[in-house]
Parts: C-alpha cells; structure tokens; sequence
C-alpha cells in the first residue's frame, strides 16, 4: 500500500511515465547493519543517492535497513539517520525534498537475528509484490556487519531471502576479507557454499573514489597518447600514496591485528596499482575484460622479500594498545601503522619500473595520490632561465589521479603540460581554471591541466551505482582476492617479527620516513636515531648472523633470508677474486627447492657478479628433458639464467637428453660431460660446487648405499634416486671433492634431524653421502640456517 | 754571460741556492709561431708563470721565440708581446718587476726557416751552455704553428736540434691533429719518424682547465663516497657541454673543413668523457697508469650511428662561408656549428647511461660544464613543503665540474649537499662562502657545496707546467688520438651529407636545438618549423626507402642504414604477429658481415621484441668451435643473443662440433640439426628465414655447382666452400623454400655484379643457388641497398 501511494505520488509529479508500460522490476534493497556507523555516514547517504537517479529508470524500489536491534528501537535509530539525509548540492531542492519523502516511506526497519526473522522479511518481500502486482528483478543484500557475522548472515539469505528465478541476488560484502591467505581461502570457501560468484559484490571503496575509478577510463581515452609511453622505456617510477594524520586510538582493537599493509596497502593501494599496470582490454566497458586482464597484472607481480617493505609505527601506539586492549607493560607490538613496499612487475610492459606504495597514520598530512612520472629523456640547449615553461620538454612530465584532500583538497586529475592535453569525458570531468600559485608535485600548477569531476561523488555512491547497475569490475571477485593475498603474505610473514622504526607522529617525523631504493629492495634514508630507540625492547628477530664450525669446517649462521644474503655476497666474492686471479670461474650449482631463493636473490641483487667470464656446471640433474619442469637446469634457467648474461657458451647443462632418449647408458652422457669438465675446467678442479643435503643424507644425486659415485674416480655418473624421477645423472664424489670451494647449503625445520645426525657422524659416505664430502686440498664451507641448525 | 748575470741577480736576491750546489741542469725553451696569436694571447704569458714558478728549482732556463719573420722585425715583434706580459695578482710587484727584467734578458728572437737555422740555433743553445759551464736537462719545443709546416719543422729539429744524449727532447704539438681517422695517422706515422712517443706532447687545452683537471682528483680524492654511486645503478645521465655565443666568422675557412664535432667534440668534450668515465688507477699520479685506464675507457664505447647525432647550423653560417670562402650562391654548406651527441659505454660500470655531448656556436649563453646527474632512489615522506632543502634526498643529486664563464663566471665545482661534503685539496680549492640567489641546473646554488680555485689559471699555463713535469698524461698520445678518431670517424662519415637544422642564433634559437633521446638515438624534440626551411637547399641524401619487385619479389631498397632499420622493423612485426597467433616464432639466420648490423639494430632498439618466445635458428655454420671467431654463431652470440634474452632452449647452434671434432660425417650433426628441426618447427616450415648472396651466387652454405643441397631432401647438409674454413654445415634449399618467409639481404657496392646478374636470370640454382630460392608457398622480400642495386 506504502509502495502504491508512493508511485502514485511519482506518477501525478510526472516524472515517471506509467508504471504498467515500462516497469523493469522492483528491486528490493536490504541494508545489514543499517544503524551501524558506515550505514549512517555513507550508505543510507547512498542508497538515497541511487533512488534519486534511478526513480525514472523504471526500476521501482523498497528499503530495508536491518539489524540485531528489536524492532521499535532499530526503527527509531534508523530513522533518525534517515531523516538527516542531505540533498546534493545540484538537485533542485524542491524535488529533493519530495523525493526523500518517498525514499522514507519505501524505507522499513526489520530485526534480523534468527531464521525465522529472515524467513518472514522474505514473506514480507513476497507479500508486498505480489500486492503490488509488480515483477521481481532482483534483491541486493548489503553486509554492513563485522565479518564474522558474515557466514550466520549468508546461511539465511541462502536458505530463506533468495529471491524467485529470474530475479537475481546481490550480496555486497565490506572488508576484511580475511587476514591472509589461508583465513581469505577459509572465508571465502565458505561463502562460495552460499553465493554463486556473479552474486558477490565484494567492495573496496577505493575504486569508487572518482579520481581512481577514472584511471582505466582515462588510459583508454587517451590511447593515442599512453600508447607510446605507457611503458617502461618512459616511466621512471610510479607513487601509490594515502596519507593520513589520524591515527588508529579507539580502533586498536582492529588495528592491532591488521596493520597498514592488511588495512590500506593489500587492498586499496594495490587496485590502483592494478588499474595502472593491466593491459587495456579491447572494451574497457565489458566487466570480464577487465577482470581478467587485471588477473594478469597480478600474475606478473613479482614476489616481494622481507627488505621489499620499511615500517614503521608511530610513538604513542604502543601505550594506546596497551592502554585499549589492556596489555601488560611489557607488551610489545610489532604492528606495523607506515609502510613504504617496493613492487615489481616483470611484465614486458613494466619490467624495472618501480612502483612505491606507500600509506601511514599519524603522517604530516592527509592526501591520496597516484603518481606517474616520467623520465626525462630531453636535454635543453637553451639556458635555464630562458626556457618557455609549458613547452621545454626538460621539466618533469607526469600524470597524477589525485584522489583527494591534500594541497587541492578534490579530486583531480594532472597531467603535465609538456606531456599532451588529455581527452577527458566532458559530462563528469571539467578542466579547472584560474588562477593558482599553488605547487605540486615539485611544479606550479599552472604546469598541468588539471581537471576535476563536475560533481563530487562519494565512493559508497559510485559503488552503490554501481552494484545497481552489476558493474562487477568496480568490484572486487573471489580470484582477485586471493591472487592479492597470495601476493601479500609471504611479505606480511616475513615481517611479522620484525620491529618497525618509530616515529613521533606529524610534522615531527621529518625525514625519518623517507625511503630510498637500493638494488630492488627499500631501506630508510636516514639510520635508526638513537633517541628514538625504546632501549627496553628486545625485539624476537633481534639475532646476528654467526660464525663457527660445523664438521671441524666453517659455519654460517642465521635466519634463512640473512643467511642466503650472506651466501650470495659470498660466491659474489669468491667469483670476482677467482676471474680477477684465472679470468674465469667454474660454478657447480646443484638442483633442489633450496638453491632457487639463492639464484633469485643473484639475479636480482648482484650486478657486478663477473657473469660473463662464469660457467655454470650443474651438479646433478633428473632425468627428464631440460625443458621439463622436473629439470634441475629449468628450475636454474628459470630463476637464474633467464635473468644475468652468461655466455651460452659457458652454459654447461647435463646431457641427459641424448638422441630422442633419457639417460641411456650407451649414449654415454657421462662420459660426455666429464670430457667437458676435463677440456674446460683445469685439473676438473671447480672453483665453487654448492651442494644441498637431503633428509636421507645425500647430497649431489649421490643417495646412501649408491652403486656409483660415492669412491672411486673423479667421474660423471648415472645413479638412482628413491623418489622420483629415480634416474639421475650426478658428479660423483671424487669429483666433487676436487673443487677448490664446496658451499652446502641446508635450509629448513626438516633438516633439522639430519643436520644433528651428521654433526655427530664421522666420514661414512656410504651410509650419509654427504659426510664424505671433504676437499681434498680445496675449503669446505656449511650455511646452516637456524631452522635446521637449531630445529 | 747575460745568463750568468741574470743568475747573479737572482743570488744576490737571496732566492736562489748556490748554483754551483744545487744545479738540475739548464732547460731551452722554443717557442715555434713566437709572434702568433696563440702566442701573444697565452704562450709567453705560460713561459713567464713557469720561470716565476721555476725560478728557485734549481733548474735554469732560456727562452728562445722562433718565426719565420727575419730577425730584427721579429725581434721587435716579439718584444712588443714580453713587455706587455702582466704580473698574476698573488704575486708581489717587486719580485714580479725583477723576474720580467729577468725573463726579458733570458728570451731571444730567432729566424727559423732554413735547415741551416736550425743548425744556427742548436749552435748557440751549445755554446752559451758551455760558456756557463751549464749541464743540459733539456728542450721543449712548442710548435704553435699551422699543422701543415709540422712535417718540415719536425724534421729539421730532428735532424739539427736534438740534445745531446742524457737531456731531453719534448715537442709540443697544437691540434688539429687530422681531421679524420686516415688524415690522423698519417700525420702521426710521419711525426713518429721524428720523435718518439715520449718526446712528443699533444695539447688539448681543455686538458688544462681547472676544472677538467680536476676530474680526476676528485674522483680519487672522493673514492669512500664516490665508489659505490660512481656507475650505472646511480648515474642517470651525464651531460659535457660547451656552449658559446660567437659565430665562425672570420674563421670559416677553418671552420667550413672542421664542424664543431672536430673542433670540439672529438678532441674537449671526449678528453672530460674520459677521465669521468675511465677505470681510476690505483695511483692518479703515475701518468702511465692514468693513460692505460683511459684507453681502456675508450674501447668500451659503443659505436656511433648516424641517429646519435642531432646537428645544427646557425642560419647567417652560410652566407659567411659564401663571403669569406668566396663561394657560389648555390654552395651548400652541411658543416654542423652545434652537435648533440648520444654516447653510450658498454663497460659494466656504465652500460645504459647516456652520455650526452653538446657544443654548437651562435647560441644564448658561453658556459662549459660537466655534469653528472645521479637518479633520485629516494620517496619523502614528509610532504614537500616541510622538507628540508640540505637534507632531503628527494631533491636532484648532482656533482657538476664548472669548466667556466656562465653564470657563476669561473671554474668550481660544485656538488649537491644532500650527496657528500667533498674532500678537495686546500691548496688549490676553496669553499665558496657567502649567500646567493643564483639558481643554476634546476636548484638554487645554496644546495651545493660550491667550490672554486684557490688561484684561477689559465689552461695554457697549467699545461706549460705540466709539460715542464713531463706530466705526459696531461697530453693526448699517439694511441689515445687514433682511438678517439677511430671512434667519431664512422659517424663523421655518415653524417657528411646530412642536413643540419638551421638556427636563428642566440635567445632566438629558444627550444630549436633542444633534442631527446629515444631508444638509444637522438633527435630534436620540435619538428623542423617551416619558416627556417630553405627552399633552394636540396640535400643530397634527399632520399627515401623505395618498394619495387626484383626476380618478381618484393623489393625494399634504400641506403644501407635505412634499411637494415626497415628491415629490422619488418622482422620484429613478423615475430610479433606470429608469436600472437602460434605461441612462437622460429627464426633462422645467415651468417656472414652483413647481418652484424642488423643484429646489432635488433639487440639496441627493438625492446618490444618477443625473445621469450623465439627460437634462433641457423641457416649455415662453418666448421670450427662455436667459440671460434669465425664461427657464425659466435658472431651472432656476440652482436645479438648476449644482449637479448633468448632461453637457453630456444637457442640452436649447429652441431660442428661433436665428440670433439669438427664435422665428421659419421657424428651425424646434419641428422641430429634435422631431427631437432623436425622436433620442434612445425612441418619444418621456419617462420622467417633469413638468407645473404656471395659475389659468386651463393646463399647460405650452398655454393655453385655444390653437390649436395641445392635440390632433393629437405634436410641439413655439409658443403665445400671454395674460401676457407672450406668445410661448412646449411639448410639445403628445398628446407629454406618450406619457409613461410624468406628475406634476402645483399648490402654494398662489391654486391652490384651479381645483383644485376641474378636479377636477369631464370631459376639457375647450380649456377647461382640464390636463383633457387622460391618459398613453396610461402613470401620471399629482397633488401637491397643501394649500392648493390644501383653500384
């Protein structure tokens, strides 16, 4: 009856034309957690918002706010909210005022707390419909709840609120999705049992900010422009950047289980950072397109490392941890509330180009921006002061989508002058004018065209359109999540134990956050002040590396990441003294899942390794074909080889692959690699083998009770393995015990019994493999990390 | 006996020892072109500061002017120049008044014309040596002369004024020395008729300015902070810039033979280039040390092409040649008065940093520096306004060695606050105090440390005291000027016909010379304005690519360098587009001169291609070791696959060389190369096969009359070449005919017979196997220069 007085009211306005001709449906829209705070600052805000644009869509709508509050109560609370609803500053006050009135007559409170509550909200749906005579389009449930009422609340919907077929279902779901990605997995495993995919809108309010829903936008309509320096041979770097003064009192109860990265950085910083570096599809408008190209982006991320991200924390954290969540005095919270994270992409596209995220609370100011700059490719003959400004191509040139607040207090977009005047859509961007001599970015503004949005919109309005109109791009699905955690926590668990810088807070911080990039990884500008340092915190992960012995030989020491730092400046050493002294260096490298953090980490931070005068021998290889994934040479060509320049004539694989077959005897492959090793490497005598340790006691392919390899001549030989692929080729252990340096490399909790056992063993290779390695004039050198070293 | 009074002046004045005691023998001093320009302007004043400078080191000296005017008019001549010679400002007036008297009395005019002169000379330096009982340390000659009276002048002293043995000899060499590789040589093979390497010092003065001088220092100075920034992780670009606002006039007819490339690129700019780029010696004093490291740097640069230039040439230029050179209205000049140079360095310290050169004439300002600019790794957190200018590591990072004039109007260095504070010798270099508001390369000075010289000194005195020291690494060797011209001759040569950009001159040039760089190319960011256009000026090279048929295929034509750019370009759109549509792309290429070029156009700007996912085929080999120099997979290894990353497995050589020796028909190779093919390229069909032509008609491996090959199977085959390595490994025809594209590739003049020869006959493939190159169904394109079209 409400729903009737209402259209008949619409209809004697003469903004609708008739209802029974053009009706697309009624749409019920039921809001969870309707008296909660998002509900009250933005969502009901909204909600109101999509009504007064969609009243003439065709579409007609009720409202169902909810919550676990008793019916009188909820209802009083929530219209409260309602009656506060503004009128956008472009709306005739006139029809604002009649609209809302109906907006709170289609508007109704339930409790929703039991099955039964939801069963009767579905009947009133029903009811009210078929009074009404009107055909179901569809329902949108928006979860405004702490996430572990989601499940509760999805069970019902399921069971009880699912709207007939032909009518669709919208479930919208706020963060956290999941702390990392096992808990994302869990939670959404558990939604997926509920919810088909096209039925969950996940949302991440950033990309209902104007200034970033409009970065694909603006790449596709300034194509002609982007093409050309889209890439990186034209961009220097890329800012992705949210600032905040406030900081986390009253919330530390989140927070302290969050942190910046979970809160800001996982999620909003890293939808920005997709939306730059994506492919553009062919249709920016077709929402799978988009999705898929945007999975791709993350495809090619590449992993981040413990020194990927600096943190820090701001002073007073501490006491307002201990104080809100009552800790005690020697509490200590690692939680990190600043981060700046180096990212990678090895796309083509992107390869080198770096991309700095960055986000804090209780910084100097409060701002939102992502920043392209480009290089500076021009050099200008003409003397500085006698450069034209908009034209000399020797001033910086970027792009900026500034999300908002900061110096321009708006959002906006930037672009530099000297770059190209950008097509922008005129109905909702307008090019700003006048007169400023504000500065930004290191440039006056009058530098840049600067546009901004014909109407400012709130996020929560662009998204709640969005859901309206199934725009699922705006949004974030299943796989997107779990490729962003899955991109996230190895970084969130290598840092979990590590102390943040502090920082006092504000103006005060100085330049006690400011980063620098060191050989992809980031590192403070400025060393730890020592008045900052609590001088009563120990930190967990407060070790050094060690030195001592380990089998009358060498020990390195230390917690795995310090310890194969240490192992790759070490070969480093070794391979520059060896080329500096012979000009070449012979590297035996072997196979196996702990070498691959070693050869990235050579890859990636060791620019002056001597490559061009190595040679890389493989120690031991499986018998597959080199291109298999099994192949020890892949996994090394993969990781390493892939990435540095060695001379493809000094690459030495094992020739297990001979005439179309694998290891047959009489294709004499190891005869033929030992010919190699004779003719290459003198008196076969390699100038580095790194050897690995398996849970059995072998090392190379040389496993315990071997019929080859273990005595004998310093040869190439064919062993078997227990697990498979059984058939190996292997140096065999004379051979090994020529090198002029043996590394081994053990790595790992699971090595942790075999460690002790052959730190107590005396030299019986035939049982332990690997305690008959032993140089015969050459140095032997164990990297043990604490894992295995002290279980 | 005027010697031994002067001597007795200089005892009675207490500053000189005993000379009986102390002695380090006498020095003569001749100066050839005593009443010249250079002369007057610089020479004696340098010859006045030396003795001022010299006077108490036990040496004694006498200076003796030479020309070719008779004596007693080029006595007054020269005269006229010594009384005029000024007492620097930090020298008292006193002693300064006594040392000009001094000086005076010890110099002495000479005609030097005759053979018998020279002898004259010789005669009397003897005779007053032995009148004053005087031992001889030796004698420097200064040939301040124009280089064609070199030859005659060298001789005679060669013949009639060499010291005794124990005494030294130094000439003194002006440039310019040739002015191209060829013209170098041959001056250098006829000097070193007369001297020998150490006796001969060729002048550079830019050598002597304070600032380049101190290139050097420094870097050794500042090793601690310059060691781990001083390469191409840090470096971002480097800029040598001579800038001057006069014109060429008066001067054309030296000017109309050189451009500014000779005249100050290949000699100053490229001396600073070195001593910044060079390895530092482990001892910056020990002059040999110092040159080995310098050639050194010079071997690592990348070879010029004919984009690494962007030239100009100030409009009134020609109409002053016409006058001065008397010229014909229609003379067109091409000689280049402003040149912007990209110089890359492939040594691991620099390889990726541009090093830009620029020089010109008739422009806004005179100003000489060398800067290095280093990359900003830094994010600052803080936002800008708060930053710190002396701390803030977001501000640029610069050390820029002032050579002089500009703005600050004397040599400095200078070095950014937020780098280092430098370490500079106190004797010579001061900090420059007090405030300014200048703003020079982008920040105000008051974020350097600024440095100037204690003393200013003119170049030519700084030398006179070096060639004094015998400081030969102040001065260009033999060696060190073949390289230079070796390394700028080839862009010399191609650039001789290009066009300059006319230029207005002076603030009118305004962003018209401004220039960028673009894949490793220059060129100037405007495009050409048509008003500055000369009708009337045709170019010679006025050409363009041309598209025809040859042998009823298509034909693209053009200069050798545009078309290995099309041809280049053609490949990678053809790797590109199959790569899209079949996953991969298998590319066979030739051996052989010609492709070296095109390797080395696909390895240095072809970025975007698919490498990940071609595969690098043979077409023919010879049989030596891959690691041969003759082998053509070396050479393809050299100019192409170590600067792209090809997979190790998409990466197939021929295998030559198996069981350790080289083509044996039972080893197989041809099968084995076969079988591969068959294995890996669909219906052994490659994608694009790339093929040359022999003077005698041969294509790939396959020569006249060649048994095996030329028809039947589509296989892989051995051949005799009639040139050694005679034996060799080739795709026969009928596999080369399954290629879906085949490009033949013929550069040069000595390719001119055959092509017109081929391009008249039928299919004739044991006459001329290219004739029988017919792609089945797929599409032959011939690339052929000029040259080899049209002779």
């Amino acid at each position: 009856k409400m729903l009737r007085r209402v259209l008949c009211t619409v209809l004697f306005m003469g903004a609708l034309p008739s209802l029974a001709e053009v009706s697309q449906g009624h749409i019920s829209v039921v809001l969870l957690g309707a008296t909660g705070d998002l509900a009250k600052k933005y969502l009901w805000q909204g909600l109101f918002q999509l009504y007064m644009d969609q009243v003439s869509s065709g579409h007609s709508f009720t409202f169902h706010g909810a919550a676990l509050t008793p019916l009188e109560p909820g209802q009083r609370l929530m219209f409260d909210v309602l009656k506060k609803l503004a009128c956008p500053p472009d709306e005739s006050p006139n029809r604002c005022a009649v609209l809302k009135d109906q907006f709170l007559k289609l508007s109704q409170y339930h409790q929703l707390k039991t099955a039964e509550n939801y069963t009767v909200l579905n009947r009133e749906i029903e009811t009210l419909l078929r009074q009404e005579g009107l055909k179901e389009a569809g329902r949108i449930f928006y979860f405004s709840v702490p996430p572990f009422a989601y499940t509760e609340i999805a069970r019902h919907i399921n069971s009880s609120c699912r709207p007939p077929p032909g009518a669709w279902l919208r479930v919208v779901l706020e963060k956290p999705f999941g702390h990392d990605l096992e808990s994302a997995q869990q939670l959404a495993a558990e939604l997926t049992s509920f919810f088909r995919e096209e039925e969950m809108y996940r949302v991440d309010h950033y990309l209902g900010k104007q200034a970033v829903a409009h970065i694909l936008p603006f790449r596709d309509q300034n194509r002609q422009f982007l093409d050309p320096i889209w890439n990186r041979h034209h961009v220097e770097r890329v800012e992705i950047v949210l600032k905040e003064t406030v900081d986390a009192k009253g919330r530390t109860s989140f927070y302290e289980q969050y942190g910046v990265i979970r809160d800001v950085l996982q999620n909003h910083l890293t939808e920005a950072l997709m939306f730059l570096t994506m492919e553009l599809p062919v249709n920016v408008s077709r929402a799978e397109e988009v999705l898929q190209c945007k999975l791709q982006a993350f495809q090619s991320l590449r992993g981040l490392e413990k020194n990927s991200a600096v943190l820090g924390q701001y002073q007073a954290y501490a006491s307002q941890v201990q104080e809100e969540l009552q800790k005690a005095q020697d509490y200590i919270s690692t939680t990190p509330t600043f981060a700046g994270v180096l990212i990678h992409s090895d796309s083509l596209r992107w390869e080198g180009v770096p991309f700095l995220l960055t986000s804090g609370k209780a910084l100097d100011e409060r701002v939102g921006y992502v920043r392209v700059l480009f290089k500076n490719r021009a050099y200008c003959t003409q003397s500085e002061t006698l450069r034209d400004a908009g034209h000399s191509q020797c001033k910086a040139k970027q792009i900026i989508f500034y999300i908002g607040h900061g110096v321009l207090n708006t959002p906006a977009v930037l672009v530099s002058r000297n770059l190209f005047r950008p097509v922008m859509p005129e109905g909702s961007w307008k090019e700003a004018v006048g007169q400023s001599d504000l500065h930004i970015f290191g440039q006056a503004l009058s530098d840049y065209y600067v546009y901004n949005p014909v109407k400012e919109r709130d996020a929560y309005s662009v998204l709640i359109s969005n859901i309206y109109h199934g725009r699922k791009d705006f949004f974030i699905t299943t796989e997107n999540l779990l490729t962003s955690w899955a991109f996230w926590t190895p970084l969130l668990d290598s840092i979990s134990h590590q102390p943040p810088r502090l920082y006092p807070g504000g103006v005060e911080n100085q330049h006690l956050l400011d980063f620098e990039m060191v050989s992809g990884e980031v590192a403070f500008t400025l060393a730890e002040p020592v008045e900052l340092l609590n001088p009563n915190r120990l930190m967990p992960s407060d070790y050094r590396t060690i030195q001592s012995k380990f089998r009358q030989s060498p020990l390195v020491s230390a917690w795995s990441e310090d310890l194969i730092t240490q192992l790759a400046s070490d070969i480093e050493k070794t391979a520059s003294r060896t080329v500096a002294s012979s000009g070449q260096f012979h590297l035996a490298l072997s196979g196996g899942s702990s070498p691959v953090v070693l050869f990235q980490r050579l890859a990636r931070h060791h620019y002056a390794f001597p490559w061009k005068h190595t040679h890389i021998w493989l120690v031991d290889e499986r018998c597959v074909p080199l291109t298999d994934t099994e192949s020890n040479f892949f996994s090394l060509h993969n990781h390493l080889l892939q990435s540095v320049r060695v001379p493809y004539f000094n690459v030495h694989p094992m020739p297990v692959h001979l005439n179309q077959r694998l290891c047959v005897e009489e294709d004499r492959g190891t005869e033929l690699y030992a010919k190699e090793i004779m003719a290459l490497v003198a008196n076969a005598s390699f100038d580095l083998v790194l050897l690995g340790v398996g849970t059995d006691g072998h090392t190379a392919s040389l496993f315990p009770q071997s019929e080859n390899g273990l005595e004998g001549a310093r040869t190439v030989v064919l062993t078997e393995s227990p697990v498979r692929p059984h058939q190996r080729m292997s140096l065999s252990l004379p051979l090994i015990n020529e090198a002029r340096q043996v590394f081994v490399l053990v790595l790992g909790k699971g090595k942790h019994d075999i460690t002790t056992l052959i730190s107590r063993v005396g030299r019986e290779p035939r049982k332990w493999p690997i305690s008959g390695v032993s140089p015969s004039s050459g140095q032997l050198v164990w990297y043990v990390d604490y894992e295995a070293l002290l279980g």
